[in-house]
């Protein structure tokens, strides 16, 4: 089984990400790791460690202040473009990684790989806690910025179909993001794709708001890419502002200090709950021919561990089938 | 100076409603309180503590099943109507306190009291923390499900006001939510808007996302009430999932039980920080030609307190006349 990687995508990129394809090969012994960038750098880091790993050079790297669209097609020897090369023209490359400009992934991923059919755009859907003992994901997170209810429609078939593999639950909850929980609730967009959610084959629990988005009573919250945006940085960023807000009282309070020591266990549960990405890795962009996971731009080797290990849960529960064979389920009910 | 108060709306209507306006009749030695309602279950929480205060009967209750314009329309003696004509038949009322339906709280300004000259639309700025010593707005939050570039600008000259009055900061920064920093992020509305907000007078300090709401670096964040209302309520959502995982944590290892009693002091300054709602009172209906304060539905006594004090701060700094002089100041540029 072989996955490429983007080896020089990502803040810490080059060596927190071949660390972290190390780190894979050591977990899955059929593993084999494409590693795109420049070979010196990479065989230097390597340092022999080179088992089941292929290197291909590429000497470019696209940043995050490259044009996404001119970058794919300007920058043929990157990094990047080079991984999606070696996607595109190698049938036995199951997928890619990369924590490269989310921009430049997303374009590669379009003009290189292409979508799925049936699928109107590719979306990315992170993952979340909630209070209770399930994560939530949304879809899309911003990867798509003005929507149809088409597309909508998309996200949450691929959505439920992520969420049913990640979590081994048939029926995940799919939920329309709203202003309100009646059905007559919205913007134009919200309104409209309301009846096509629920005529769907999807568990649809109707519509949700964003304070029920950690509530652990939706799995798969569905918005347009600007509103998802907004909810996941706004919910990441208020996570991070209680997290700072506690501190900074700890460190004014005497006594505070000698109660932090009696809760580490505690704050080391948070620490674990919050930092989900460690345990998942990057968002994988659904929709697209072949699999794909982002991470994010500061990620570590763990979290490349992880979308790789992802990699390979979506490639062995047949994520893509999944999802085509919930587009033909949709067609065929839509023609009869 | 006379506040009308909609004695009946809020899911603990009407005793802590009423509790709420003998608080602040305690507090405000020249105010005078005109509760609507039922007359007979007011006199009886009133129990003789009616100095400066009038009651206005009103038999029916409007709630959050009735349609708002309908019930406007045709529920002419519920509380919220009654108060409504109190506002705007007599001059002497600066304001109107209200924590009944959303929906027909903003009908009811708009059908009876109007909007500013020049304003668009009215539009909600609740008032949430940062992880700094500042506070934050978003405008609006939901009361404008469906804008337009206009609106938006508008959006961005009442909140500036308002919140140079409430933190009596004479140029508080604001920010246009998006998806990204660069001026050509977006969607079609964020797009057009950024032109306008940059040639606005205000302190326009460019796009901002949902992360950077809480940060302290924002003190007005402009939204479509969409997105705004996504992210306000994912941010109260995400602050309420976080004590919670906290709470839980707390309760299973028992070294933390022992920790929390050292840490009593750190777990009231979060709340009294994150509380906020009872330190501010509930959100105006910004950019109608009286002042409106609606509270939440579920406030209790000292929010209707808040709200109260509120009202009189922004009766006494003039906010509808600073509204009115940046809408001119606006249009002065627009046609020179």
């Amino acid at each position: 089984m072989k996955i490429v990687v983007d080896a020089f995508g990502g803040d810490n990129a080059p060596l927190e990400i071949v660390e972290g394809a190390l780190l894979a090969l050591k977990q899955f012994k059929d593993l084999e790791v494409i590693l795109c960038g420049k070979e010196e750098i990479i065989t230097k880091i390597l340092n022999g460690r080179n088992e089941r790993v292929e290197i291909v050079n590429a000497d470019e790297v696209i940043t995050n202040d490259d044009h996404p669209t001119e970058a794919i097609r300007h920058k043929p020897n990157s990094s990047l473009v080079v991984a999606y090369d070696v996607l595109k023209n190698r049938e036995d490359v199951i997928g890619l990684v990369s924590a490269g400009s989310t921009g430049a992934v997303l374009a590669g991923a379009i003009m290189k790989i292409g979508r799925i059919k049936g699928i109107s755009r590719p979306a990315l859907a992170p993952i979340l806690p909630t209070k209770k003992d399930s994560d939530v994901i949304i879809i899309d997170s911003g990867a798509n910025i003005d929507c149809k209810p088409i597309n909508l429609l998309h996200f949450a078939l691929m959505g439920s179909a992520y969420y049913s593999i990640v979590y081994n639950k048939k029926e995940p909850r799919v939920a329309l993001l709203n202003n309100g929980a009646e059905e007559e609730k919205g913007n134009e967009l919200a309104k409209e794709t309301y009846p096509l959610l629920k005529n769907a084959p999807i568990n649809f629990i109707g519509n949700k708001e964003g304070g029920d988005f950690m509530s652990g009573d939706v799995d798969v919250m569905v918005a347009d890419g600007f509103a998802g945006n907004a909810l996941l940085k706004g919910t990441e960023g208020a996570v991070g502002a209680v997290i700072s807000i506690l501190k900074k009282s700890i460190k004014a309070h005497f006594l505070s200090k000698i109660g932090y020591l009696f809760m580490k266990k505690t704050f080391k549960d948070i620490k674990d709950r919050v930092d989900i990405l460690s345990k998942h890795g990057g968002s994988p962009l659904l929709g697209c021919k072949k699999l794909i996971v982002k991470n994010h731009g500061s990620c570590k080797r763990n979290n490349i561990l992880a979308s790789i290990e992802k990699t390979i849960i979506l490639h062995e529960n047949h994520l893509n089938q999944r999802i085509e064979e919930a587009i033909n389920k949709l067609n065929s009910q839509e023609n009869a």
